[in-house]
């Protein structure tokens, strides 16, 4: 389960980025291992363009996974992709308390999440729920975001 | 204070990495939180593309900060940006000491900072006062940093 | 229907490149708008990071296009993007010719582009398809790949 | 007058982009070129990153300039650049027709484009605009932009 | 010959640029397509990050080419890498006038092109001539640069 | 000696990655930095686009490193490029075993990795090998490498 999806009450966590450089990997492969690592539970997956020795146009490959999961993501990594090494960040997350609520819109409901930390307080729309309204409705989704927060506003959140 | 603008003698310190991916911020965003993280007292503030999950080009903000000022910047970025998490890097870092002098050219004065590590030195002419003295004199600013290297070269220094 | 998927025997076509640099779009969006303009239609689609004025950390988006759809993609980025205008670039293109066949691996079945072009002659194995015998077999691609040009030389094709 | 500051009745012009590979330039150099050509008049210019020739990671310099203005902007590159020579692309752009207007909200005026291509019709807002009511009422930019839309939609515009 | 190391009395002249995009490439072989494309004569070859349909992180390749040259590339892109269509842009060159001399620095001898386009006037030293004499003489290429560049100056040019 | 030629037994180490963000440095010496840093011992030598304060295009150059030798890197960067400060990561990395073997083809031999690590096998066969039999008998790298992993499958390893 991502962080983007989770009711979260803590706002700390410890985790593991792994990072791997890869100049021998294809755009059709680095794609694959993002969505792949997601399914298999990363909390995130991304590529950066670098430039490797040689004057190699490469990509890092970075995975955020669980501190007890290095081992099952460095074997996925290994598996699926050229990476014959990886390198291993420690790192620890500061997060947003967050609360999962649903809002209606003349465009269909939206998930929001209420999202505080010391002081600070925001909503954030589910974009995939948009984009769902959108398609039924044929409204652009930023037309339907703003109704949303609209809506949380004129109930006085 | 940042970095560039003091004057340093211990050339080991301890800052925070603070980073954070994001795919539902705008360039006006990013370049608008770059500043204000500077303006807020940010040791350093950056972007970097990158391509995150679901195929959506994006952005690594990322600020550098004093090692006291966590909650300070994460709040900054909650509150400033789209960000609803952020991940910590603790760093040292390896500086050049530093004197700040004033070098007299045919254009204008210009800041020069006198860097030294451990036999190396070198000097870094101020880029805002090349640019200020090329705007009066209408001269190309590598033309006037030329001139202050060739005058501290002069000296024997 | 797009040229990666299509039988072709002439190698030279004309075609329009839009693009439109965006620094008030979101990722989301953008990868919103290269699946849209997809489906729509458009021969390819694409982002390149850029940075635009103000030191805006941006996109450019590029879509590929017939040289008769260009009002029809204009209108699609003018109402689906942030953008409220456009460059057009008109385009010849260089194309190999392309045989589609079926190759048969101890995997599964998978498609395979035969390409040709003034003595050149090359083949071109579908990842879609690599991917499903993949799933299947729990093969990695690359081997399955590998499976199919061997099948191909084997032919002495 | 660039065109993100005009009011434009016709939907088509034409223009030159000027490019040019730079592994020579550092980065002061390059945002100080990318304002310069935009006093200078350039309608647009951005920055690209390449990887150039011995595996040199550099940027591409992009201006949008008047056909009229070739010789002019050339020089500028060559002499406030590294450049010793730039392609030139002429290129047609469609861009929206567009109306000027302030719009008050509760956080102060705002300036809106409202912009309209066959059957399109949408609003923006200035940025810099929704950044000086923020600086003056403590309010984030997004919540003054959201306050000006929805003004617009109460007029029945 | 290149560009960069030709003697050119004509400022204007007419070249192709070619441009693939590559999600099946690695970085391994887009290095090799740029050295072996200029080997083949190209004027420039580059490389640019961009994301591609279904969230592929990729390259587009690009060669700058004589107008007469354009099936002889395209052969070269298709033989040598995953290429199976490109896009042929048709573009006039702006170029700096140049002759080439030979500058005597305190750490060897260095060519230097001298760049004049109409009214504008420039020196630039050849990279490679100063990877040369620092190698022999352990001195920084920027302090040979200056040194040159201080030579010329002297000498009244 | 770097990763990539190493015969391996253990799969883990601590190294350190050493950044410096750059917008004073050109795309020759960041090149040449890459170059010097590999040749001065450093495991790996890259470069990413970052954006910097003031809307600067610019690079990060990143070091991998053994722990004891900071100093040197730090010294090396100092006095190499315009860095006056960088930011040192201490890593671990998670590597493949790896035992390296010779392989015959009909093309010439190639140097082969084979690879281990918790259950997973894997083998990568040298660029640099399958570029020199690819000059010598013009026959496609790629085509040299499957003709490799052909080989080592038929043997049964
Ligand atoms: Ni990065
Ligand atoms: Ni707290
Ligand atoms: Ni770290
Ligand atoms: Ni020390
Ligand atoms: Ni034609
Ligand atoms: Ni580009
Ligand atoms: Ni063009
Ligand atoms: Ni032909
Ligand atoms: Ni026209
Ligand atoms: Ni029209
Ligand atoms: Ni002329
Ligand atoms: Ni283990």
């Amino acid at each position: 389960s991502k962080l983007s999806q989770q009711e979260i009450a803590k706002t700390d966590d410890h985790v593991l980025c792994l990072e791997t450089n890869l100049d021998d990997a294809t755009g059709q492969q680095l794609a694959a291992a993002i969505k792949g690592a997601l399914e298999l539970g990363a909390k995130d997956a991304w590529a950066e363009p670098i430039i490797m020795k040689k004057g190699r146009p490469a990509y890092k490959l970075c995975l955020l996974t669980a501190t007890t999961q290095q081992e099952l993501f460095a074997s996925f990594l290994f598996q699926h992709t050229s990476a014959i090494g990886l390198r291993v960040h420690p790192l620890q997350r500061e997060i947003m308390e967050r609360k999962l609520k649903k809002v209606k819109t003349p465009y269909g409901e939206v998930g929001v999440k209420e999202l505080t930390y010391h002081g600070v307080k925001k909503f954030s729309v589910e974009y995939d729920d948009l984009m769902k309204c959108s398609q039924k409705t044929a409204e652009e989704p930023e037309k339907i975001r703003l109704a949303a927060l609209q809506e949380i506003e004129n109930k006085g959140e």
